[in-house]
């Protein structure tokens, strides 16, 4: 595995494997990796010729107050990993030579980027098209791999790459899941004891609405209240949203018709985590 | 010459270029060639193995109000013109493939839009950029070719490249003017034949400029006041700005250092002119 800093330098790389015909399969990720990462580098592993994973903390996707600084780090642990799952080049840029201090240029995915999450982090989207955009420009995928558990940031990277005309394919990977149903994430290390064991709550609120949509349900609100309930057992839960959209559009269902996203967010403690549940009807 | 109208097979052809190893040299315009644009192609035919032009006029360059509707349009005498200067492909893709009805995605430099002609047409260097990064992905080239005329433009496209990685040399062009001075527009067919008569004095101006700061003027305003005298000697000149600013941040020089744009945008009744002057001190 070959470790690259450099961004130019992962540019060259990049250009002349394309020279070569090779294709590449591309996992941009924050780094603490757990097995939701390396479901998405064992996919590109199947696909692609050659697999370049990123790992950067991107400053500009995070607001005031979130948890850039503490987000957690350990880029021994992840190289480690990442060389075991067949991993060819590891892009490890400094924020200084991506984000230099006269830096000016955004990228925005309108009205998609306010809903949902959008709502509560206020430029977050905005920060997620910029680097990925970035990458995709050092990196020069012929695919790349997002995991379906950011589900708006799925949607909204597959509508930037269709409106900028990218020739890039976007490969959803499902989400991986601990033995109790919580979804994989690297902030789940925040979570205290009781909080984790608080935390599968999300999903079996997410498996009862898709037992009741399997059995005809389509009122949005039935299928809410529900997960709420779910969520209400335990006192530490505090959702954030919980809202049933067109995948589409993120624009809210009444009925539930087409591709359907049920998304949330809840705190455990100062904890923020998201889930959701995609079904075709 | 290959005509191609479908932004897919545009692509197509670029991928299968650039695998071949051919160097793509490209020149994005507006349609209604002059001898500014001719200058563009001929530049790129030099350096470059394929010349790429584009024709799109890009309606969300085009504050309402503005001249999108009557913007001068002769796609038959523009292909006889780019054929005659051995382009190889001409790209005139129509708006419904560029902007479909659900297009939500942009770009743009943040300040550098908001400075010089930005600060009257509110949205223009947005829709500049994100048309532009649309046909750079289309397009695929390794060099792309701007008219310094449009000197704004040019420094935000510069930024663009720069901010988000783009692997693209953008190839600055000199001015073609007029044999009086007036510099080569499309819209110079709006002008009536007195307004024409009026319009050298905005080269003369900058003339008249670039005189005293090789005498060794460096007072913006000194400058500035000469600029204006010149302007003055026709009642139907009426400039809308005059800057003198920073190439690099287009920010307001007091005196003259490093490289410096003189740039201003004048109306002839309904015509809007911009010209422009570049020193390196």
């Amino acid at each position: 595995m070959r470790l690259v800093k450099n961004p130019a330098e992962m540019q060259q790389e990049a250009t002349s494997l394309k020279l070569q015909g090779k294709t590449i399969g591309f996992v941009p990720t924050m780094g603490y990796l757990h097995k939701g990462h390396l479901a998405l580098v064992q996919k590109a592993r199947e696909e692609c010729n050659i697999v370049v994973v990123s790992i950067f903390v991107n400053p500009t996707q995070f607001s005031p107050g979130e948890d850039f600084e503490r987000y957690p780090r350990d880029l021994r642990r992840d190289q480690a990993l990442l060389l075991e799952s067949g991993v060819d080049y590891l892009f490890y840029p400094e924020a200084a030579a991506i984000y230099p201090s006269n830096y000016k240029t955004f990228a925005e995915v309108k009205t998609l980027q306010d809903k949902l999450c959008g709502a509560f982090r206020p430029g977050h989207f905005k920060g997620v098209c910029t680097i990925v955009l970035k990458l995709f420009n050092l990196v020069m995928p012929n695919r790349a791999y997002f995991g379906i558990k950011d589900a708006q940031q799925l949607r909204i990277i597959e509508k930037m790459v269709e409106d900028f005309n990218l020739n890039i394919i976007i490969v959803p990977v499902p989400t991986v899941r601990e033995a109790d149903g919580l979804a994989m994430s690297s902030r789940n290390i925040y979570l205290t004891p009781q909080e984790r064991q608080a935390a599968p709550l999300i999903y079996q609120g997410l498996l009862a609405a898709k037992t009741i949509i399997e059995q005809g349900e389509r009122r949005a609100a039935v299928i809410q209240e529900l997960i709420m309930q779910k969520l209400q057992n335990s006192p530490l839960l505090k959702p954030q949203y919980l809202s049933i959209v067109s995948y589409e559009t993120l624009e809210d269902l009444e009925y539930l018709q087409g591709k359907v996203l049920i998304a949330l967010a809840a705190f455990l403690g100062k904890t923020r985590l998201i889930d959701n549940l995609i079904v075709e009807i």
